[in-house]
């Protein structure tokens, strides 16, 4: 039967399936499904199509599946809703479960309470491991992982934690005491998730638990979220990159997309603008060597390729953490010595091309002396915006390619017609 | 004592602080440290450096240190060295050891062959939980997980897997072979390592079994190194993005970020002459309205800074496999939407800031239908380029944002002189 079939597949397949499905194909599944069973299916689910299926189903289905969801997850949904949707699932939910959500519903996005879930497993200090496994083996169906257990003192205090490796290899009069790891690496709940993600990495975690001040457990958060984390933040930092604006959620037209991407393009047309102005103030001098004009887009794309290039070393130095290890001085000099040495070898290349194919000397020392200028430039502009920003605590990624690049136009040509009003003379010959 | 409350840190934090110290510190650390404790200290070392410390021990230390690692770990570090280096540790290596890193040794990088270990628990059909959980204790100290077990038959064919879960809930006279899941997920040993990342992913994985061709087991991949690899992969893409080279390794000296930076300059730098070039067929046109000249950059930034949105849209859509979803000709026409609209948009404010800030509706009527048409074609190119070359089993994330931006800006240069000419009389007046 198709019920059989359909739910010998993997959830995720289910999901996938689910969203092939048209509308009426949908209502079908759900009269095929028991909430419990669509609860494994939903949070698969795209999130963009997770509220326009939520929508459909009969409110009392609805609430029943999302009682049955992992709360971490059940939260991921609700918190996209109005409150008053969420108190209208939240009425028609067993009391218990609408309690563990309410718990979870009020942490502020992307920290590590929006992250964690309560479904956990503790035991309290003085337990065996015979006792600890029997509460392991009651709570394994619902638990988010059994791998560790949390030891907690009377005022939910967390003490130490047990990995179900050193459960199982221990015997089982054992005191929990005399085997906990009481050097148990946690994460305050207001933590920003990047932080979180950090942790993982460094220390290769499953699960990490999430405290509060007074170090009491308030909950865990599982490495499959935090896969989830790492993704999305490198989505965003990549769509900042570009100034497309957030990647995430997918482009279904070309309104969404327009949408999106047309704030950054205003933005970037007015400070084009200054480009414009900029080069009018030079008006004359071009007016009397029209072949300066040629080589404007060539400089400003090199300055703009160039700090594109220092910014993004910066901006992934910084969301690493590597930048921390070096002040701002040797930053300052390492990039300037890299603008030398690129300047040098672009600048005397286009010194040589320009002064051979226009037949000026002149005009190559310009274009080539310029150039060794701009890259000097742009490169320390791009690596200190960013440096900036993150001085001030302004998230870096926001400095996007365009906008650095637009800087560097700005910048490029200043040198560009500075230098040919110096040259002025020689290039009149 | 130094070495007691050394080993009382997590080995990330031993690690981190053996960083901090110089060449002298570290040769005492290596006489206080037996080659099992440094095993430890050493995986959670910067790539770069391992290099240095192992030429550092004394042979017969680093070849039990690397014997002594998980063996995927070893790999990682040997297959940096020359083969006649990685054969004199190998032979001063356990037997056991040496092979069991010779049979990692030789798959392909970024593949999941260079991902896996041989550390996994495996039980034979027929067993019962009991006699797996007695394999599982047994190996537990030296296994890089416990929390899967996988059920082989003589063949060494992969049937199915336990979870730690299922076999601490299940009754101890019960058999694998009722308890097994035999719908495993695995994966091929020559599989691209960032489909191996989409796997967990999508599924939650902690860890995954893989699998040759006749789906015997060779080893398994575990989520911590995924982690690395889902940040690696989003790292690469990123520093592609800004035409910025390999981001991953730090640059430490202007010389290095010089190296990684110039062959990508001096590219941009040819074909920014090439814009030059273009300019140059028009150098009559320029000669009779020389104000044409200033909005060059400006039309040129916008198209390179539309031109990139699209490229970031459409990379990221195709690295998370989204885009096969929509076929190319719905992709070009949702693309050439977002164009005309922003075109539109753009293009009618610029038209209303030229006319009235130059006084000359005519240079206005220009500059803004050249900004329509270029925001167009350059969105366009943004989306296709990288498109033709998925078609053409080339890595789309090597499509960067300067070389998108170069190439538009030889578009609008055409687009806009191109109009110039059209509309020449008209500008003359
Ligand atoms: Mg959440
Ligand atoms: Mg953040
Ligand atoms: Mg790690
Ligand atoms: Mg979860
Ligand atoms: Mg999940
Ligand atoms: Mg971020
Ligand atoms: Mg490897
Ligand atoms: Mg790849
Ligand atoms: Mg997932
Ligand atoms: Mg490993
Ligand atoms: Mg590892
Ligand atoms: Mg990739
Ligand atoms: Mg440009």
């Amino acid at each position: 039967s198709f019920r059989k079939k359909y739910l010998s597949l993997h959830s995720f397949e289910q999901a996938q399936v689910m969203e092939q499905l048209d509308d009426e194909e949908r209502l079908v599944l759900y009269s095929f499904l028991s909430p419990e069973e669509m609860a494994m299916v939903f949070e698969n689910i795209d999130e963009d199509r997770q509220q326009t299926y939520l929508a459909e189903m009969h409110p009392v289905y609805a609430s029943t599946m999302l009682g049955d969801m992992y709360v971490d997850d059940a939260v991921d949904v609700l918190s996209e809703l109005e409150p008053a949707e969420v108190a209208g699932y939240l009425n028609l939910m067993p009391e218990k479960a609408s309690e563990d959500i309410k718990e979870l519903l009020h942490y502020e996005e992307k920290t590590a309470g929006s992250l964690m879930t309560t479904e956990y497993v503790a035991v309290r200090v003085g337990q065996t491991v015979l006792e600890a496994m029997a509460v392991l083996k009651q709570k394994a169906p619902d638990a988010e992982t059994i791998y560790y257990v949390y030891v907690l003192n009377d005022m939910q205090k967390l003490l130490g934690v047990l990995s179900l490796r050193s459960l199982i290899v221990s015997a089982d009069d054992t005191l929990v005491d005399d085997i906990l790891n009481a050097r148990v690496l946690s994460v305050g709940v207001g933590d920003d998730q990047e932080d979180v993600a950090k942790r993982f990495k460094d220390y290769d975690l499953l699960a990490v638990p999430v405290v509060d001040v007074q170090h009491r457990l308030l909950g865990i958060i599982t490495v499959d979220d935090i896969v989830d984390v790492i993704e999305e933040e490198a989505s965003d930092d990549y769509a900042k990159l570009a100034a497309a604006g957030d990647a995430r959620t997918a482009e279904r037209s070309s309104w969404e997309s327009a949408k999106k991407r047309l704030p950054w393009l205003v933005i970037l047309l007015f400070l084009g603008m200054l480009t414009a102005t900029l080069i009018g103030q030079f008006e004359t001098t071009l007016d009397k060597v029209a072949v300066l004009a040629i080589f404007i887009p060539m400089i400003a794309g090199m300055a703009g390729n160039t700090g594109t290039q220092a910014l993004a070393v910066a901006v992934r130095k910084l969301a690493t953490g590597e930048a921390g290890e070096e002040s701002t001085g040797k930053l300052i000099v390492r990039e300037a010595g890299t603008g030398i040495i690129t300047g040098s070898v672009c600048g005397v290349l286009i010194f040589a091309i320009v002064s051979i194919w226009q037949g000026n000397m002149a005009l190559g020392l310009l274009v080539g002396s310029s150039i060794f200028i701009t890259l000097i430039a742009a490169t320390l502009a791009g690596a200190l915006v960013p440096l900036l920003m993150h001085r001030l605590k302004i998230d870096p990624a926001v400095a996007s390619g365009p906008f650095i690049t637009t800087i560097n136009d700005l910048l490029s040509i200043l040198i560009y017609f500075g230098a040919a009003q110096l040259f002025l003379s020689y290039l009149l010959k």
